[in-house]
């Protein structure tokens, strides 16, 4: 399941067409110097960043505001041995302009979560790579 | 999502169970200093380890070789917001016993692509953690 030439390699459009389909993703980050993964839901923005609600006390928001993370989604179905994943890599960054706030509470993803308080975190999708998956056994 | 207090801590027992029930899951590592995540298939082994066949040839094996990383799997259901994650933090390493090898070439996990030589990697499970997401409006 990993080796290059068994994938095909998805274009940016395609990649931020499939993300739009899923409602949940995992942020990847690094947490006391070891690897760290939280999934969480999302909304994908008209710009193709990935925006996320939390809480503004969560641990999430200390790791992550002003660093680079990558963000991943991916379906796959094990019988036919398909699927595909995507990966937006690029700076995250809490949402602090008030209008864009107000947008998003609107607009923006509902946490999954009762919120107190909600804040916006934005990943922007500087690099977007994704692999398309076609079967091991050709059913796809 | 991402409220501690809006989920249930799993024990170690029961996220190895859940482990066993999903087909894939996704290595979190570093790559050139960045964060990575890559989706592949695996197996639990006996003693709670993560075992993954690749390519020997492949960027992850060069990238996680004697390396901790993360291996997280989920399952979610956006209809009712609930779900499970569990992601388990240890050191990487290529299987490099040849009676172990040839084990895992008969029980261990098979890659979803052809591949000409087979290598295992294994995660030691070092650290467990899960959640479990009761669902947001109570359904589960």
């Amino acid at each position: 399941m990993h080796q290059n030439d068994a994938f095909g390699a998805l274009g940016r459009p395609e990649c931020l067409r499939l993300l739009a389909e899923v409602p949940v993703g995992r942020v990847v980050y690094t947490r006391q110097a070891l690897p760290a993964v939280l999934p969480v839901n999302f909304a994908l923005d008209a710009d193709g960043s990935v925006v996320l609600s939390t809480s503004p006390e969560s641990e999430l928001v200390r790791a992550v505001d002003g660093v680079v993370v990558a963000f991943e989604a991916d379906e796959f179905d094990a019988r036919t041995r398909s699927g595909w994943s995507v990966v937006v890599t690029g700076r995250a960054a809490l949402v602090t302009d008030p209008a864009e706030h107000a947008r998003l509470v609107q607009d923006g993803p509902a946490s999954w979560m009762p919120l107190r308080d909600v804040v916006f975190l934005r990943i922007e999708s500087e690099m977007v790579t994704g692999r398309d998956l076609r079967g091991a056994r050709g059913v796809r």
